[in-house]
């Protein structure tokens, strides 16, 4: 029995490595900068009452540093970090203020070699929500979901599950039942997380919520105005899986970014996870065009919370297959 | 410290007296009738995978028998029964298979003298969120709260959150204060309840959800064309108070269905109730016309579970002032 | 048999005592500046490619200068002024260059009394359409009507019929076939003008084109963010004449402005005008609110192109019935 | 100087090899049957008061047998008769009746080979406007435009704008000015007939209006839903070239349906035809993804009007290359 209580996703570290071209890309989404130097940008969506849900680091390399849950309390902390003990699993703690607006925070390697931080406290920030004359492009809303590629889908689907408390809303299956991919979730939507098979570990993608299907239009015309055209990848369509009325983009530096729309409560304890077949056609596109070779093949790579360097890639346990990835 | 789990707002049971006319209202709103025969209609809406979220019941004259909440299981039901029995408040088990579709029930009065259930089970029907091919007029996708008019709001507030565990996203106060309204949620929404000064116990309205405004839109074509526009109370507008995008509508026996959209995400320990002037015109209405008077003094009468028969209305604590009425 | 082509309705000049709340108010709705200067705002919509469909001049009242047409070519101006002197109404020759923007135009006063202006030539601005990164507010398009208060409606829609070219839409009937309201249009839209019964001659709106039904859900937001709802009249609704889905504003001097999306095309010639029935509720209001009294009672007073100063207004021919003021 | 009035494109014929299959793939579109036997289903959108815009023939193989366009009066008819004479393009009279609810008719191959019909009077039918119980799928307002392959777009261009009165909207042009494309109308619209270089002649698609963006993303969850989803060959997306929101269909035997939002006015004479260069990545997709080769490499065959039999294509004169192919 878990005890701790992991709230939500909350903030995705990136490195960057042009801190100009960020900015004037993740402006055209929409979000609020709540701060920034020479080396970094805090950004926020519009309802969003934290400090920032994406941090930006000027960095040589584009990496993920590190994807950061929100837990309950102070306390939820300490029992992670028992918890991770006695896993022989190393931790790391960073102490309160010694990263910007943020908490003390535990940070550790998860079993498929993800850099994942998990913090109780952050600075607050005005929410926005209300303040429609700041809206602008896709009009973000708040923080969604990590979406992952990683070697042992199957294997973080249970642990997420056994040993951190996650319940899955959807996941696809082979013909021998292994797990291809697995959408997990804390808060009741769809997702804070979503594994799928393949090379890594690497960060897919970082998804952001929107207010309505109509932003993600005004999302595609303000970016195509901007010069930003080229950077989506694929969409707007609907995921069979999901049912997200779905934009992918992919920033400056090549991380990708979801704008997503669609979601259900999945709150319910009797809510029977949705199983589609690895090869149903309609899981990874309901309606809309093949994702493009890209989507499948490239990610973000991350880096190890020990040492800082870039981790390896592992082969995927189950054999990759194009259907396999799913958003 | 609450040792019992309440999920969400379930359903609501209401008296109608005349099934056709309600059953053409509720189809035109895009409900999924679940099932019904000459006493009774069951409905649900597009995403949900219970058996009903609404149940309509031919009776002599109109009310509300009872508003129900799901808890996490069984055990929690008779956890709740201890809780009510130590405060001297009757209970009554209703036996699963009593009532369609549904496991025991637990009913009680709460302290305002609401009609209240609580049920652990309910059987599951088939979730239409991807057969966009029945969607129709507003397209309903799931409930969303209870509104109820009652004589002591600031009582409510407390027993609510500090005996049932509920927390509070918005209230209003006014100058010496004292709570005039407040949004309780148990799912991390803006509200599965909510209550408002006024002679009471009543049911204000019940409120679902909607995938997008322009659903909301289409809502009142479809009404409009089948004849139901003289329904459309108020709306649609936006209130400041919870950013709701809202349409009121009358059915056929005077119940108050609201139809929501806007909604944010709640549940961060650390999200701070927003509170809301009494005075200030942008709570009630962020935009849109003012409420008719019917909105502020009409609402559905509730029967006893014990008697069965029509409670009384009881004057509020508070000064009633037009403006006090909110979402 | 009519020798001129009048394209469409082109602009408004209107009189507003402060240049700044105008300002302000317009750039709210998503209008372009295409020139300003201490004494004058030129704006236009999005779409436009002409210098500007609506020209606010800072004056010390309140009123409507003129409304203005555009026609095909210089010949017609000169077809135009030989009708009108046909008929001994008198008119004035702007020349070139007088007016900001503009080639010669020519002004008269209608039959009941409104200043009209028609133009052949106004100076090109860059159009908008796909600067998607300055849409803003509502986002408004385009001019697309004027909508005029006049004591003798028939009169007018048989003069605009018989002697000017137009054809009509749409109109409102009583019980003896007196014509109390008329859609008339020249582009193929529903209308450059519509005369409604009442004490005139008077400005009741002009009507700008948006894009779609969330630009007009969009627009509220943004004029609430901004402090403007008190200035939103009555909507969002839809007028069962017209089909239109609407929002009336007050600007800042009480002008009144209607944000349009519907519309239909009439270019047929066997398009039947579509007769809509005083008593008929759905005329009025499709669905939505009642309109507010203002909205029956307030309306923008017109200046005399030959005296420059306002004209007297006239009571109406008809009975004037709150049911009688349409769209 | 042109004598006679071409309204508007009024309706394709086409022919479909199974009667059901075509039935509920257009049904699903939301257009209105008006009539349908074995043989023949005549179908128009929502606003039409005209018997019908699209007419399926059941016959062995998939054709477009013509495309037809309305003028104002049957003195056009004879006008339009008299100049194709004067140009030794011989004419087929069709009398009134012989084609269900439509006026006589004059069927003529025009210069590029494409069947062309005029027609002034066809019978009207109920318009289902405010009709919103019936609106169902993509909610398919009225045809707006036709859209050919041929082998001398200027030669095309020339011939419609000179010859026949129509206006060029926008068009593509390489690096010798040579016209590769382009947008012509006679409603004030983008266009009503638009030509592509290509091995002709052929119908590419047929484009019908709908009210709003959102409308085609419900057509596209309809289609999905009704299993129509492998028929959406390209969009959702934008065209910079006329600001076209589209989504592109392969109807059960192959024939394009262009389902379209966007658009704006025309009318003005001073409105210069916009130049898109040949080589502008944003001409065909100002955001979306690439066109797949079936929508550059396939289209409808046409019949000769005269032989009812297949025309064979040319080679067009200007080099064939990807990009030249715009909506």
């Amino acid at each position: 029995m878990v005890n701790f209580d992991i709230i939500r996703c909350g903030r995705a570290v990136l490195h960057v490595t042009d801190l100009e071209k960020s900015k004037e890309f993740y402006d055209a989404l929409g979000f609020i900068e709540t701060e920034a130097d020479s080396e970094n940008i805090f950004l926020r969506g519009l309802e969003e009452h934290n400090h920032h849900s994406l941090w930006l680091k000027k960095k040589a390399e584009p990496a993920l540093e590190v994807i950061s849950y929100k837990v309950r309390s102070e306390e939820d902390l300490d029992a992670l970090a028992g918890f991770f003990e006695s896993q022989q699993r190393q931790v790391i703690w960073m102490e309160a203020g010694s990263q910007n607006a943020l908490g003390r925070s535990l940070r550790v390697m998860d079993p498929n070699g993800l850099p994942v931080e998990y913090y109780a406290r952050m600075d607050t920030a005005e929410r926005m929500l209300q303040r429609y004359d700041v809206y602008k492009g896709a009009k973000v809303q708040r923080i969604d979901h990590f979406n992952c590629m990683v070697p042992d889908v199957e294997g973080a689907h249970n642990y997420y599950i056994d040993e951190l408390g996650f319940a899955c809303s959807e996941y696809t299956a082979g013909e021998e039942e292994r797990i291809w991919a697995a959408w997990l979730h804390r808060k009741p939507s769809v997702h804070d997380v979503a594994f799928m098979n393949g090379p890594g570990p690497r960060l897919h993608h970082v998804g952001f919520w929107l207010k309505d299907p109509m932003s993600l239009i005004d999302g595609c015309d303000y970016l195509a105005a901007k010069g930003f055209a080229p950077g989506i990848e694929r969409g707007p369509g609907r995921h069979g899986l999901s049912n997200a009325f779905f934009l992918y983009l992919r920033d400056p530096d090549g991380h990708r970014i979801e704008l997503y729309n669609g979601d259900y409560l999945t709150s319910d304890p009797d809510f029977k996870p949705i199983r589609w077949d690895l090869n149903d056609p309609m899981r990874q596109t309901f309606w809309g065009h093949e994702a493009p070779d890209s989507w499948f093949e490239e990610a973000t790579e991350v880096l190890d919370v020990h040492s800082g360097r870039k981790r390896g890639l592992e082969e995927p346990l189950l054999k990759k297959r194009k259907p396999n990835f799913v958003t």
